[in-house]
């Protein structure tokens, strides 16, 4: 018999997140600041709202793109950050995970170089390279922040460059990209007539400040390609409902991809989202707000009690993990995660995990309890103390 | 600014089902047989279910694979059709549709050639031509009950042929095929070492007899990858939940994908899912079996319909469609449908959205209420009618 695997399926690599939970999940009395997850259960009136509308029998497909209202409270919401997308340039999909998935099929031919700031999320370059595209590193670096800029950004600008993959607030460094400094990069997409897909999936969890959209820009109008949802602000993970943005011709595109390949987002995610929305324009998203608070106290408890260990840590301005660098103790994160798994029993991810200037780097969620995330920082920091004895 | 769509989403085409129906929403009163979706809600103690996995707060994601007792059950309830998969060799997925999707993109290599039964599900073309591979038709005709036969098999096979799609029971045909058609092409595809992706969805659907899956057959262990879900047997379209069964290794590719494109399917619908299996262990079914009958019942009406009218009709043996021809009033399947939306008001599906080989044919859903069935089917006659004057 034949080995029937594509070649596109041998050449993407399993998440190296996945890799280290598997490992983790033998042990027992692990404490794991692993899963990039919010431990909120949904909010009840959001719940209640998807509750209802399986009550009411509506378990049947919805359009294509999604139910109109939830469309036309997204373009709504979106205002909020000064972005402007009608009802009818936005498609629901599953998760954010569908609509990055979606976005490259929709504009990645083969051989297409497609920029991914380096360290980020796991799915981006299986994504690309599952697309036909080759993905390129754009190096980042905690000395600034991780943010990306318009240097980096050039040094890997070559003529077969299409697409700017934009994380910000960034998994896993916390990193963000402040008007200022998207406003640097802005020069560099427009000379080289980049397209950017912009996941702001962690828009919501932004500290000390608001979050800047890259879409907000005129400059950028018909070449941005917006990417959110409710998995993270609205602790919605499991209802699998986020949504795209997208100029015309190319929503068009990823709307006939996604016809084939998914018809529709679940229907109660629907009417929950929607809920959210609605209920968020009344009260000024109380429940994000009261989550965002909660999530602020966690990160300026670990970014103290990382340095009080003596360990390099940028302070995270947004998403929910902390990124710390290890290479003073003369290991990489993988050595380091390893070892702190053994000895510790904490579970942390490889910051190569996310590319490989994260080599160097762990990174630690706080989307734990403080009653975790206390006695998580008490192993590490002991288990640091035996390292540099 | 450059045209950022990608090559394979220009190449692939809107839906001719949604393209006719753009044109049916215009128009007001109209009848529509048109949608591929039972009209049943989802049975009460299935959506009960799903309502109380969010009451309990049960709103984050599962595994990427899906959660395990219900990996389990659809073990078990594949055993009803003879099939063995174990609990491990399973991926929960969004629907069908991306079970669809998830085979074909960790199979297809640029330039494999993949066999489809025409007419078939709308989908399986576009699928193939966005995983790189290119859609080789195999003629499928009413004179046999849309059967495939070794002979129509054999004449499409080139050395490029990888990949046989196996839909059955046939959508939009109704045809089905019996074991000893089965056995029929078994020889074939170990002669010429192909992957079979069979899309049992409407397996339920079957008429007058047991549902027959050729991965039942041992001849074919390791070379068969099964779909199947819970929209059509237990009307739960809405909920997106599906599954497919592989080889390992396949699977282990399918997973590597779905991991990053999808996460797992939504959490509620997992559970709701599971009540249907482990409830239809114990009342053989009840929910599946009523609704059967129900559509068995439409089924005859439109047949004898359709006869009556003086219409070619292969009585469809399974799923919910009924596909007759019109080629004998001198009119393409297209055709026939504008007129008879137009002048009656009826809204039907041409053909030749499901390949070139339904061309003179149309597909009516009798998915529908047995009053909406009477109504139009009184409409289709007295059009039919006057044609032949």
């Amino acid at each position: 018999m034949r080995d029937f695997i594509s070649k596109k399926a041998k050449q993407i690599k399993p998440s190296g997140i996945r890799k280290f939970f598997d490992i983790a999940a033998e042990s027992k009395d692990v404490i794991s600041l692993g899963v990039g997850e919010p431990d909120f259960i949904t909010p009840w009136e959001i719940r209640d709202a998807g509750v209802n509308s399986i009550k009411k029998g509506y378990t049947q497909y919805t359009s294509n793109k999604g139910m109109i209202p939830l469309r036309e409270e997204i373009s709504q919401y979106l205002k909020k950050f000064s972005v402007n997308f009608s009802a009818d340039d936005i498609i629901i999909t599953v998760g954010a995970s569908e609509a990055i998935d979606l976005s490259l099929r929709a504009v990645v031919d083969e051989g297409d170089e497609v920029l991914i700031p380096d360290p980020s999320y796991v799915s981006y370059k299986p994504c690309v390279e599952l697309a036909g595209g080759v993905p390129v590193s754009i190096p980042c670096s905690g000395k600034n922040g991780f943010k990306l800029t318009a240097k980096a950004l050039k040094s890997v600008i070559t003529d077969k460059t299409k697409v700017l993959i934009f994380p910000y607030p960034n998994n896993p460094t916390g990193g963000i990209m402040e008007k200022e400094f998207i406003e640097e990069i802005i020069p560099v997409i427009l000379e080289h007539d980049l397209l950017v897909i912009s996941d702001e999936i962690y828009a919501e969890l932004t500290y000390g400040g608001e979050h800047c959209s890259i879409a907000s820009f005129d400059e950028l109008k018909d070449r941005v390609v917006l990417i959110n949802g409710f998995s993270k602000a609205f602790a919605m993970t499991g209802w699998r409902v986020g949504f795209v943005c997208a100029p015309k011709e190319i929503l068009g595109a990823m709307l006939k991809i996604h016809q084939y390949t998914t018809i529709c987002a679940p229907i109660f995610s629907q009417y929950a989202a929607l809920e959210g929305l609605v209920r968020g324009k009344e009260d000024n998203y109380a429940v994000v707000n009261e989550m965002r608070t909660e999530y602020d106290k966690r990160r300026r408890f670990m970014v103290k009690a990382f340095n009080d260990m003596g360990l390099e840590c940028f302070e995270p301005k947004g998403a929910f993990y902390i990124f710390p660098s290890v290479e003073k103790l003369g290991l990489t994160g993988e050595e380091f995660a390893t070892k702190l798994l053994r000895s510790k029993k904490v579970a942390v991810v490889p910051g190569d995990a996310f590319g490989e200037f994260g080599k160097y780097y762990i990174r630690c969620s706080y989307a734990y309890s403080m009653k975790n995330l206390m006695e998580a920082s008490e192993r590490i920091a002991s288990f640091v103390k035996e390292l540099k004895q």
